[in-house]
C-alpha cells in the first residue's frame, strides 16, 4: 500500500500507534505529558537548562534510497541529532520529527523507518513526541530533538571555550563512514566483517552520547562532534574559540578496515571524509589524561591527535609522517561546494 | 551572489548576523544561554511545562516562488508554527530553523526570507536560536519551535478536551487563505483592498498567540487552530474526543472579501478551504459567552458556528441554509489524497 493510499491521516494513526506500542522508560516519557496527537507536545521540564537542534537528511544529497534501508535511514535520521547532543554533552530527551514524502512511498517503508528511529530512541530513552508529514516529489527527513543538560551550574561542551594548549583528541576511529559510502556506491567487494563495519558506520552511526557525559564528567569542556570531517568541524572550534590547531597525521585512529581496504584514500577519509560522529574534544594535559582513561575504561578507543595553539588567524597545520606541517586550507563537507574537498 | 557562491559556512554567517543584529527583548532572550553556532541551542527554562511542535513548507506543495514572495514566505514558515502554539494556549520562545535549498538561490532572497521570519519573531518576542543548511533540489523550510505555559498547572487547549453541548467557535473570518490562493493562482483582479486583504490572509497569516492566552485565561480548554480546514480540524477535535459535531452554516464568518467576489464557493471555501490559521475552540455556554466577549473586547471577531454533540461515531453535520442537515464525510487538506476536497 502506498501512502497515497492511506492518506495523510491514515499514515499519522499508523505511525502512532508504532509509537504507542513502544515501551516507554525513562524520564523523558515519564515527564510527557501530552505527546502525538495534538497541536503542540507537551513536557514537564525536569531541569533548568534545555538543549535544542535540528538537522535534515535529503535524498540523493545525504542518502540514496539505493544504496541505504529505510530501517537504516530511520535511525540515522535520529542518530544525526543525538550526535549533537552529544556533543554538548546533553542528555536527549524528545524528538520531532517532520518527513517528506512522495505520495508513492510505501506504507511499509515508512514502518521500517519508523522501526529503525525507534529502535535507537529506546537505547537512549528518548520519546518521539510529535511531528509532520508532507507530500514531497523526493523523501526529506527533518528531526528537531530537545534535550537538557542537569546540574547546576550544568556542565557543558561547546565550540568556544577550547584554550592554547589544550590538547585534541577523538573518540572511536576515523573515516570508516566516507569508506562505508564509497564501499556501496561503487559496490565494491571486501571481507564480510569489513564490510558490516564501514556500513554500519555510514548507515547506522552510534551517537556517543554516554562519551560526551563521560568528559563533561571529567571536566572537559570543549568539543562537538565530527560530522563534516574531522578537519572542518576542528576549524569550527578555532574560529569560535579564536585559535589555530596543529594535528599529527600519524597520531590519526584510521578506522582499520579503512586503512586496509583504502590505503590511498585513508588518511584524506580520516581528515576530511566527515559523518564518522565521533566527538572531538579540547583539554588541558592533565584532564585530557583522566578524560581519556574514564573513556577506554567504558570501552571507548580515545586517541590524543594534536594540540591547540594562539592563533588570531585560526589556521590549522597537519604535520605530516614526514614531519612537514602544512596548512589546510579548506577541507570537509560544504554544502553548496558541490564536492567534498580533500586535504 | 547565489548561495553556491557563498558556501554553506558564508552564508550561516550571513544569517546569524542578521539574527545577532536584531533587538532581542523578552524572556526567550533572556533566558538563552547559547544561541546560533554551537551543536545545541542552550535555554534556561523559564516554566514547568514545555510545548514543542514542528511544521514543514514544501515548494510546489505549500507554496510556489512565482506566487509568494521569500519575505512573506519567511513570515509564513514561522507563523504556522506559532499557530500550533496559540492552538495550545501557549508561548512561543524559540526556533529552529531547517532551509533546505537549491545551489543556485540568491542569497538576498534567502535574507529577504529572514527578514520576514524575524520580523514576526519580533513581534512575540521569538529568539531563533539555530538550524540547519542543506543543498536540495527545491526548496523546503522546516522549522520547530519551543514553547511553554506557565502556571500551575498550566491552563492548556487541547484536542481532547471538548464536551457535549459545548458551543463551538472560530475566531476572526474564514476562507480568506483559500480565496487568496485561487486570486493568486488565477491572476484575479479585484478591488485593491481586497486583493490586499487576501494576498495577507495566505501569505502572512497572523497566529493567533494573544488570543489563545485568552481563552486559556477565561477557561476555555478545548481549541485547535484551522489549518486543514474549519471541518477537518473539527473532525480531529470530534475523533480526539470522543464526540460529533453540528455546525449552522449560516453562522460561519464567511470572511467579507470572499463573500463578495467568490459566492459561489465562499461557503466551501470557509468550511474546508484551510490555511486561516484562525483558533477554533469550543465551551460550555457561559465560558463561551465570557470567552467571546473577551476576543471582541481586543479587536478579535469570535462566532459560535454549532455545538458539539454525543455521537460516538465522530460525525460533522452540516445544517444548511435551507435547515437540511448534511453529514460532512470528509473535507480539507490531506496531503497524499492530491487535491482539497470540498463537501
Amino acid at each position: 500500500m502506498k501512502v497515497s493510499d492511506l492518506g495523510e491521516f491514515g499514515l499519522i494513526d499508523v505511525l502512532s500507534e508504532l509509537v504507542d506500542s513502544d515501551p516507554k522508560y525513562g524520564e523523558a516519557w515519564n515527564n510527557l505529558k501530552i505527546g502525538i496527537g495534538d497541536d503542540a507536545a507537551v513536557w514537564r521540564c525536569r531541569s533548568a537548562d534545555q538543549l535544542g537542534t535540528i538537522d535534515a537528511l535529503v535524498e540523493n544529497v545525504h542518502f540514496r534510497l539505493g544504496l541505504t534501508t529505510w530501517e537504516e535511514l530511520g535511525w540515522k535520521s535520529l542518530a544525526v541529532n543525538l550526535s549533537d547532543i552529544a556533543a554538548m554533552g546533553g542528555y536527549p530527551l524528545y524528538a520531532l520529527v517532520s518527513l517528506a514524502l512522495p505520495p508513492e512511498t510505501e506504507v511499509t517503508d515508512i514502518v521500517f523507518f519508523y522501526q529503525g528511529m525507534l529502535a535507537l530512541a529506546r537505547d537512549y530513552d528518548v520519546a518521539v513526541i510529535g511531528g509532520n508529514i508532507s507530500k514531497s516529489p523526493l523523501t526529506m527527513v527533518n528531526i528537531a530533538v530537545i534535550g537538557d543538560s542537569p546540574g547546576s551550574p550544568p556542565p557543558l561542551l561547546t565550540r568556544t571555550a577550547a584554550e592554547p594548549r589544550d590538547r585534541i583528541a577523538v573518540t572511536g576511529y576515523l573515516g570508516a563512514a566516507a569508506a562505508g559510502l564509497e564501499m556501496l556506491e561503487n559496490k565494491i567487494q571486501l571481507d564480510l566483517s569489513a564490510m558490516k563495519e564501514l556500513r554500519q558506520a555510514f548507515c547506522k552511526p552510534a551517537p556517543r552520547l554516554k562519551e560526551g557525559r563521560t568528559l563533561v564528567l571529567a571536566g572537559v569542556v570543549s568539543g562537538i562532534d565530527i560530522s563534516d570531517g574531522l578537519i572542518s568541524d576542528l576549524g569550527h572550534i578555532c574560529r569560535s574559540s579564536g585559535l589555530g590547531a596543529r594535528v599529527f597525521a600519524n597520531r590519526l585512529p584510521v578506522s582499520p578496515p579503512v586503512a586496509k581496504y583504502f590505503p590511498d584514500t585513508a588518511l584524506a577519509k580520516a581528515l576530511s571524509g566527515g559523518e564518522d560522529y565521533e566527538l572531538l574534544f579540547t583539554a588541558p594535559d592533565e584532564i585530557m589524561k583522566d578524560a581519556c582513561d574514564r573513556l577506554e575504561n567504558m570501552g571507548c578507543p580515545a586517541t590524543v591527535i594534536g594540540e591547540m595553539v594562539t592563533d588570531p588567524e585560526n589556521k590549522i597545520f597537519v604535520v605530516g609522517t614526514d614531519g612537514k606541517e602544512t596548512e589546510v586550507k579548506k577541507s570537509g563537507w560544504d554544502h553548496f561546494a558541490g564536492e567534498k574537498r580533500g586535504i
